[in-house]
């Protein structure tokens, strides 16, 4: 697909649409998980979701400001934007991120190597 | 009114819950307001919402665990509950106060006096 796909710039990004991305448990375990281990294939996720649902979450979490989607050939590439949103809310990722960790319903990350 | 208002345990405050109280930016001047100046009655926020709204935000704040609130006479004394929030989510509270403080169409807090 070459449908372009839309990113807020850093300094639009929102505090009400970040905090609503970031309240789904389902996207803190894509964001903990794309923060951990670096950019990941949407499909990564698929364990978290179907995957319907994982479009639909990862476009939530790109729409806030909180990834960035680019297409490899067929596949969706996610990307923490962790420096734009750190200097926009200083703390606020790692303290969801360290909330989420401690979060024994959050799907598992890490898939069996 | 005698009727009990419900708190969530400290150790029961849930990251999702939180999250999607604070993602409103009415219950976000609340918040802040209350942290820069202490417990507040509900109808000190009248320039934010209606009394109606009000109570409803009130109320999500509450059963999120971000505030507590109790009666005094016919008052609703509101007053956020920081060390517990602290505790369970270090960081969290701060973060999205910030960023509160640095929103220009957040809801005037302070009253001419």
């Amino acid at each position: 697909m070459s449908k372009a796909l839309l990113h807020p710039d850093a300094e639009a990004i929102d505090l009400s649409a970040v905090l609503d991305a970031l309240r789904d448990p389902i996207r803190r375990a894509i964001v903990l998980m794309v923060s951990e281990e670096g950019e990941k294939r949407c499909s990564s996720f698929l364990h978290c979701a179907t995957k319907t649902n994982l479009t639909y979450h990862v476009a939530r979490l790109r729409e806030a400001g909180v990834v960035r989607v680019r297409a490899e050939g067929a596949a969706r590439i996610v990307a923490l934007r962790r420096e734009e949103l750190d200097a926009r809310f200083p703390g606020l990722l790692d303290a969801v991120l360290n909330g989420a960790r401690q979060d024994p319903s959050l799907p598992r990350l890490a898939e069996p190597a």
